[in-house]
């Protein structure tokens, strides 16, 4: 039974997401439709490029991942399929789908009348193009049958920490929804995490912490998260409220 | 298996919507349930109508849609089953399900309490009623088993745009998630779209794009939509934030 | 095919939920994924343990229940695993999961790393302990083979009413997305339920109406939900927009 994950910025009041669901069971009967996020904000293609490298890893091979957050729809902007670790993803070829892959991953330009809707809107390629296309693919028609191979596709930058001497200099990449700040520091850079101190806005911190409940209520914490970064949050709050947002500095300096 | 589709106004922090699923489940093990939404605002049956009106075509024969916006719970206000295009449709009798059915549709009355829950609350039909019912047809129970035919149930009137000359004046009939405003005026009333300049309020739009993408970020723009009706919105942006909703008057005059 | 419920406050920008997911399909590959909800405020523990209060009982047998509000995420809190009436509940032990079972559930402390994440983070046991041994409970692993058994897990105390001659004195035990708020008082605390007259802040309600239709819309209303509470509303409105919450006292008074 194939699995089709879902996910969008289509929200909670429209019936956009069940057409999706809709038009994957038509072609494929017995796939799973699984739901990854639908709350992804209107038209932020990074915020949904980072949620998808969150949760596509932790499927099995060959589960199918199907993302619209889609501004570009209805433009020349092209429509891609990426397989990687053998799990497929089908978008928008607008850099959504980049940070879910590997650098080994093989792309196809989908190019193909036949597998789209028999008439294609200006404005939902994610039910007339994307989701078409995923049924046939769990369907079990294969990759290389949807579309023409291409090795230019657009990628999100990631953007790299500066390391200068005893200092890192780095970013916030996402602001999750409990208002924790995800930073591009990995923890292997930092390590041991014991030895530094952390500097956000005019904030600092003298250590990174275990977990939250290292820090009293209401505290501001730094700590390696669940992606194996350095993210920085407030227990039983939300550092996102004191205004910072993806871009914010981050320096961390060494004890 | 069979697919139970469930729409409703249930929102996110309470447990109705899980409630609903296993009352499915219970009835029907090896049913597919898909979530078309939950966000319909409260109470607000025509945008309950539309979103199911949006995501029921999509759907295979067969499919089973749940659809609960009911804000007359308790009254005595039928219970309903319908069947269009060999899908069923289960909900109450207040013209949620009307715009998702065609002409044809044969309708039953819910009347047999043997297929609802041993104690029917006066609150929650949702889970005691229609779930129960849709759990029954998941697990092979003929529709005519189901209830009693009827010939008159509540439709939501479709308000037809009306044409003069040069001229047609509609209505906003749905503001989706982005802040977009779908109309009941349709492509073929347009055609050719390109004759057309468009009003609303007090802006003039000098004439139907194909999409968001024709105009510069933030501008206005008029468009056939994935619907087949004229939408008008704002690209990367809302025109729903200029406090246009449901009912505002759209007027296209011939170029 | 197992079916396996989630239940969160992971909210709805992020791939928290779909990586959960994920790790219990890459355990269970057959599973049916159901998401009961993830709009739990932030932390809210006792509105989660209401809402799978609301939700588990429906569900057939053998059902697993996934439930993950963990404030004390990485911190010495234990993680659970329950057995009631045939279903398995797998959370934090913070009370969350107390509601949804009865007196005679058993309880298992996950203590086997074995069967978690081969790396478990300090901020996300939802994926990495409480998803990987749902999976593999999904996968048919044995309660008794996921950790040691136990008799002292964490429990909220239900609020008991206070009874005194003619009078009852209960409180708001949770709002819903609707503004109703849901007391603890029973039915049969107040059969027969036409004697009695309602106090709640200021207001005076003469008597518990059958359901919302019983009123005039903006009314407000005593009623008895669909969890054979006492429950306060307004018809096509909202109880809780008067800012009254949770704790809230309700006196019942004999008519």
């Amino acid at each position: 039974m194939a699995v089709v994950t879902l996910l969008s910025d289509f929200g909670d009041r429209d019936g956009y997401v069940g057409a999706m669901k809709g038009v994957v069971l038509s072609r494929a009967p017995d796939a799973q439709i699984v739901d990854l996020t639908h709350g992804i904000p209107a038209g932020d293609v990074p915020c949904g490029a980072w949620a998808l490298r969150v949760a596509a890893p932790c499927f099995p091979a060959s589960a199918i991942h199907v993302a619209v957050v889609d501004p570009g729809v209805g433009s020349d902007r092209r429509a891609l399929l990426l397989r990687s670790n053998d799990q497929l993803f089908v978008g928008p070829d607008n850099g959504l789908l980049s940070w879910a892959v590997d650098g080994g991953a093989r792309a196809w330009v989908l190019d193909r009348p036949e597998l789209f809707a028999p008439r294609v809107s200006s404005t939902f390629h994610g039910r007339d193009v994307f989701a078409s296309v995923a049924g046939h693919l769990a369907a079990g028609r294969e990759p290389q049958d949807c579309g023409t191979p291409t090795e230019s596709w657009q990628r999100i930058p990631w953007p790299e920490p500066r390391v200068a001497g005893d200092e890192i200099i780095g970013e916030v990449v996402h602001v999750d929804g409990f208002g924790n700040l995800i930073t591009n520091i990995t923890e292997s850079a930092l390590a041991p995490v014991v030895g530094w101190k952390i500097e956000i806005a005019d904030r600092a911190l003298a250590r990174v912490e275990l977990t939250f409940a290292s820090v009293s209520r209401g505290a501001w914490v730094a700590y390696v998260g669940s992606a194996g970064l350095l993210e920085i949050g407030v227990r039983d709050g939300s550092a996102a409220a004191a205004g910072l947002c993806v871009g914010a500095q981050v320096r961390c300096l060494r004890r």
